[in-house]
């Protein structure tokens, strides 16, 4: 199968791009983060408000979610706002569903009180792996956000039970691959989206055959690629938050 | 780990519900097919139309998609009409996303012709894993479609390259179990869906952690049950189409 | 006028089709039944909550209200999803509206005490007269829901008062014909829909020409035959009832 | 059953309210009319313009809609406007169906070549009976645009083939009485809205029971009402029009 | 620059077209205004309830808003219903969010109370300067139903400080002139709306070069013109209310 | 009137807060450009598209629109997104015309070619004055797209007219001050934005009084710090494009 072939930048098949995650990138939100993999850049905000939705009130915990967009010209060809078109569509929704789900995983939303996160991941560049950049940064900018929480007195106890990150892994010509850019991505004949724990544990795995089904054998080498990844995209979030 | 803990019903952890496929099941639809897994009950009608989508005109080559959904009470407690709320909620457009990209790994659309095939999916009882039910049974809409089309002359060859199924796994008080029901869903701490081909190998992989991440034994584990709750799937997909 | 001309399946002018009354159709549901009128299968279910809309708090009394759609194949040709759409359609928000009248017609909302019963009405398979179908359905979807709620001690008093049934008529080829199927509909130059209290009297009547305009003679002659049809549908719903 | 009751403003049982038809209300619009039945107030447009909806081009013959609307204070308590809440009720779409089937039982599309005929109805004051006044109004608006066309030589042959005209009729206080205002309206326990051509025949009869169910002797003695009522605007309208 | 060019009708440049203001057009409102520019024709209804927006509610303040619409065939060609497109389009919210800004002005809100008035001015025929036209009605209409509400109790204390009318001026053929109307408007090269107080002072100055970016001289020449036309429509508004 | 007051950051009243301008701040778009006046912060990207809107087809000439939209926590506390929300609201829709109005009198559109220019205007951090940073930033993009097309062949002749730029002005505290920053803008009685070209002639005037009417003096002193804002930010434009 594996044809050796280079990948763009001269990359290994296990490395990833330049990661770079910048804090305090607004004045406003309790956690700014500006996180690129490479050309892709997303910033994700998060919002720490009292208050749950309706059908958490009154019960003593809090809720995470979030919410993923893109500008309409991230990309090389310009997309139609969905504001405009009056309605989210399929994939922000599913991805929106996705890192409010992996966000979750990091927090103990009995100990965040009756509070709520929101955490906007808006994509100002996309070169693939947007959705992963996303939870990566997100997870800081949580991060960021309760610990003013907890300095302003709003949360009593530490409610992160653990970081996550994520990143991309696919079979590119043959190949499995870590942290695709979008040339590799749109020529992936599979495709998986891996989130994990900063222990090494899955938050998340999503695996698409795009064009031909995978073996297990290859499902394993993908996974083993994440977890890699993963490693080295939680020792970032670490060094940028100064632990 | 594993608690030793009996399932409703009775049934074995790698044991699936009764499964019934019923073809036929209405007059119109190229394929109508009525699956049942235990008390979830999915209507799969295909439609084959000719034409095809804007973005595929002139390209000789047709299209596969799906749409999901649930009547209102299919479930326990009544939900509101997404048709009455005027949108359709991130969950029913990500299931029917997945149910969509599922089918046409089983069809070769370059062999179909300028034809559309719409997999409607919508269930009329929901008792936990109603998405791998949908995929399972629109699967056999699918050929039942694409062979009245053989028939009529309207497609040449033969645009199937093998059966998709689907079922669900996960890990319940400890124990990984296939094909969960309800009651078992709620409580799983790990929730995968898992589409394979025919010929045993993976389609989708989508595992979610519900509350604890997963190692990776865990998540082997669960593969390995998936892989034969669909094989029995498959077998039951044959004998339903009389192959 | 009348050239003597034979009925699909060589039903009699004044004939119904063949009526079939399946109760508890689903496990789900305070009430389900799923209701036949020859090709036309309508699954009709009552759902029975406690509460009642805004404006009816603090009255003491409740509330019935219907909805009505069809499944999109449920026709010859495939219909777009209203959910999709974004918006109900006009007939589907007239014939909601006339099933929730009829069905209020038997019902004391003041004896219901503050509860509301929804009647789902989804369309599986569409042959003409599926909004008399529902209504002839949800009536006995009605009937156990109520009783139900009776057993439950969640109403006190019997709150229906009385049965309701409902049959279209027409002028087809000139001839005055009962319970059309959707060729006759096609072609009718009259259509009427009446529905019917048990003792014989009428909650609504609603007749369109559809191409010429009809003298009072026909008007009558249709409603005989309307009043034939719903008595029988009355005797039909009492042996499904078991009354 | 019939207590002897007075109606407002003294009225007997088949009078109908002072009926004014003006034409030419507006500068624009084809044919333009402010229908008023009493306080009721409907301003009734016809545009016609050439071509016809995508499903008719090529067939030749043209086509006859209505779009029916309330401004915001036309009654007593201001109503939100469709046009913010993003979507337009079940009543205005029912109404709107209700006037276009009626108009176009008065024109043969054949004869109006692919021309479109849009008869808008904007209730400028309610008081009851808005249907029947927008019905009985655009049939003026619609002669008057029809007459334009064929003096322009857009239309070659008369479409018309014969007028309409609507009432509404009802049993108030167990008195039949005809033309109901507001006040008649809201109490009335059977409501009927009857459309007939100028020969006397019917288009439309719609009846509801608000209360309790009607027997066929007061549907007859309503339906005679209203063939009395049409009699007299159909005279109205030759009167306006100078024929 | 100025060229000089005859008007339509005759008028000089900073002559105002016919204005009428009729009071009490319709029963309901707590003011009803039709105000006509020449053939421009406004319906301008004042609605005074009881209750603030939530935002207000507590503030001992009342609040003053104001949607302005068109009906379809106010036009020379007719167009769609916002209603039916389900959205409002971008011109109508602007001219709202005038409308609405342009009238608090003329209101102290803390002497309103906790009272809501909502304007609504919809557009029966347009022939230019319909917001101006307007918010000139929607003045008197605030007016009549102030003084009800003064009347009835409602309100204490005048929460009027004073009065507002508004007019359009523009270059036309080089020429600056008073009071547009459509033809003049759609070939101006710049397009002025002005709102003023009863005092002369400025509310609202909105300026656009349609054709040519304009200097200060002429801004000046039409601030001018503006100031005559608004008083003139000031002296107007006292004698349509008998002040 | 005016108390002499010092500004935020101890800007004199005719200063503008520090402007920062950065070309190909994305490698997609045609020119993407972010603008920052002082906290205020504005992604403008121009995305030049070959053809036009349906109404402008054959015509010869091409279209210049714009877009504008707020980050959800651009501001000091989250707004919900307009995308979820299903419309865009009335600020938004107001901006986005301003904007587009602006740049198009920047261009000769006949000589465009029937070619299309988008201006998305994003803002990641708002602090006042945020569209007209969106018109100064636009232009600089609108510049950059022009000249790649005109590089590449597409464009033909120069279609720029000219440059524009924008700036606000208010009266706070009875004192004209140039470019507020948002606690002047909230506190200002009367609040102007100010479009001209870069030879000094308006484009846009739009002046509202929040508190008191203004007087004509006022608005004369307004106009002329807005001519000194424009006059430097023409230059800091032509600095950014090195001309």
């Amino acid at each position: 199968m594996a044809e050796s072939t280079s990948r763009p930048g001269g990359r290994r098949p296990d490395q990833l791009r330049d990661v770079t995650i910048t804090r305090r990138y607004l004045e406003a939100g309790e956690g700014s983060v500006l996180v690129e993999f490479g050309r892709t850049k997303v910033l994700c905000v998060a919002s720490l408000t009292e208050g749950v939705p309706r059908w958490k009130k009154g019960s003593g915990s809090g809720w995470v979610t979030a919410e993923y967009a893109m500008l309409p010209r991230a990309t090389n060809t310009r997309s139609d706002r969905e504001s405009v078109k009056g309605k989210v569509g399929g994939r922000t929704q599913e991805i929106s569903r996705l890192v409010g789900r992996s966000l979750r995983a990091a927090v103990d939303v009995a100990k965040l009180g009756e509070n709520t996160v929101v955490l906007d991941c808006d994509v100002l560049q996309a070169d693939g792996g947007t959705r992963t950049a996303a939870i990566t940064g997100a997870y800081v900018a949580l991060h960021d956000a309760v610990t003013w929480a907890r300095e302003e007195g709003i949360v009593r106890k530490d409610p992160l039970r653990g970081s996550v990150a994520a990143v991309s892994v696919g079979i590119d010509r043959g190949q499995p691959v870590l942290d695709l850019e979008y040339v590799e991505d749109v020529r992936a004949q599979t495709d998986m989206n891996v989130v994990m724990t900063g222990d090494g544990r899955f938050v998340e795995v999503q695996g698409t055959a795009e064009g031909e089904p995978f073996a297990k054998a290859e499902l394993d080498a993908l996974l083993e690629l994440a977890a890699g990844g993963c490693a080295e995209l939680t020792r970032l979030q670490r060094e940028a938050l100064g632990l």
